[in-house]
């Protein structure tokens, strides 16, 4: 993992992605007591950060690698980003799915042109379904977090807030980022590093899940005690990558934890303020600037909001709270 | 007015205006049978297009007349705008409102910087207050659309647009703008008239308010039999104006007419599908596109979604149609 991987996917992104702007409101100023710069990865092609590292992958993959196709797991955001990338490269996708799934998701994934592998929760094991269809039809895995190219892609939205940052005439804030397994975050502070020192990443995590905050504090891997029962559904691992972790050791600062009340305000005031759609996921890094402010340095900050694949229902609690 | 004054305004505005991208989905693009490209205006500060008129309009004072301020009527977009853009020029602003307007809006036009002046609706006449307090303190009146400065900022949308189309190989389309008085859409006709003339404007508006669609047809002015009674406050003008009539008598396409019904689903699409919020007036344009394809020429259609600044309880009747 280096930066050259990073600046790599960024050329491969170019023609297609979408180069996100820094959003911003007097509002959220007043009520995080600082300069606070939004940058809305819900707007990015199926809604969430997650379409640069599946674009990432598939365009470093080889002709034949691509023909063959591609594999992911879950009905989240990664999924999402990978059927839409395969598809614009006309490479067949296979998304393992819980038979359990909202058939939104699973009509959207299947809109998004992959193909939907259901398996039984309760009674089958993904990864061995996965791995089967992989052998039998030659299929490449695309992780979510734990894949260089994956983190390479991600890592563009690092290079794109250096400039944006520098043009705000942000040199030296914090950097939040909404943190699951650590692709976003470490890709992100890869960038950072290389092109714009004085900003650092903060992962950022739901209150429960905040596997990352503690495994950096204490310079080993923790993990969660349970698998589910955040609203904040597209950032909940189990346990910091592989990969990630030791970047994120070397790289970031302190974790921040935010409580699922937090995450739907936050929605509730991007929804009122910036005008954009977040799913609570996405917008535990935004919490943390508006109401954790006295943890975060300087007159200015950046936050990372990663998502907006957010059901109705969810999006009318965090109304009222406003 | 002309085309300089258009590329003059975007000068001045270069350093702070939001460039808003082109969004699309591909079930958008499904549901309107093309492909369909939204320009989030609700994304531009203080959540809606109205701010570059306001920018425009206060950047192109002399020092002097800035100084002694300036003055516009109404709680709506418009009326935010100026109060931001005024600020940011460190120029007073007085904005007159009815007193039964609702309170958020009132604080924050205030937060805004502006001085809110409240009217008692019955009794009591705007222009007149508004006359008397602009000529005691030699204040600036700033029009909504009826304003050379104000068609020439909101024509920086015509000028961003013609780029972005190029880009995205969209050389002969329609363009969709939701349409009250006629600024935002003559402003962008004169734009692409000069730098992509085959493109070709479309205002959208309310039912029961299409004044401008049949003056258009007519070829004299025509009046709105009501004053109120749509969902789509933001675009609700009794007729069109002096200065944009004409323009667009020379340079648009025929109008469109949306419902209510129609304009709550493009709201709930565009939170769906493209995760940003819009206020019903500026989704009429989204809504033509989704619901009126017949209407429209091409396999490619640029809409402008001109506003985001919407009540929650309007945005959950709009989730409701999902």
């Amino acid at each position: 993992m280096n930066i050259d991987m990073i600046r790599a996917a960024n050329d491969r992104l170019a023609p297609v992605v979408r180069r996100t702007p820094l959003l911003s409101s007097p509002f959220i100023d007043k009520i995080a007591g600082r300069r606070v710069f939004v940058k809305p990865e819900c707007l990015q092609h199926t809604g969430s950060f997650k379409f640069r590292g599946g674009w990432a992958a598939l365009s470093a993959m080889s002709p034949e690698q691509r023909e063959r196709g591609v594999i992911a797991y879950s009905s989240g955001n990664h999924s999402q980003g990978v059927a839409y990338a395969a598809a614009q490269h006309g490479a067949p996708a296979v998304i393992v799915m819980p038979s359990d799934a909202p058939k939104l998701k699973i009509e959207n994934t299947k809109a998004l042109g992959a193909e939907v592998v259901l398996y039984d929760r309760a009674n089958e094991n993904r990864e061995e379904i996965g791995q089967k269809l992989a052998s039998e039809r030659g299929l490449t895995l695309i992780r979510p977090y734990d894949e260089p190219q994956v983190i390479a892609g991600q890592g563009t939205v690092g290079l794109e807030i250096a400039a944006q940052a520098a043009t705000e005439e942000v040199a030296n804030a914090d950097v939040l980022v909404c943190c699951g397994g650590g692709g976003l975050s470490s890709g992100i502070a890869l960038a950072l590093a290389a092109d714009a020192p004085g900003l650092t990443v903060r992962p950022c995590e739901p209150l429960g899940f905040d596997d990352m905050a503690r495994s950096l504090a204490s310079g080993t891997k923790h993990r969660n005690a349970n698998l589910g029962g955040s609203i904040c559904d597209a950032i909940l691992t189990p346990e910091p990558g592989e990969l990630t972790f030791p970047i994120l050791q070397k790289l970031c600062g302190p974790g921040l934890t935010v409580s699922d009340q937090d995450a739907l305000k936050a929605v509730a005031l991007a929804f009122q303020r910036l005008k954009i759609v977040l799913e609570p996921g996405g917008a535990v890094a935004l919490a943390a600037a508006l109401f954790q402010p006295d943890k975060i340095r300087g007159d200015a900050v950046i936050v990372v909001a990663t998502g907006g694949n957010v059901d109705a229902d969810i999006f009318k609690q965090a109304l009222e709270t406003l």
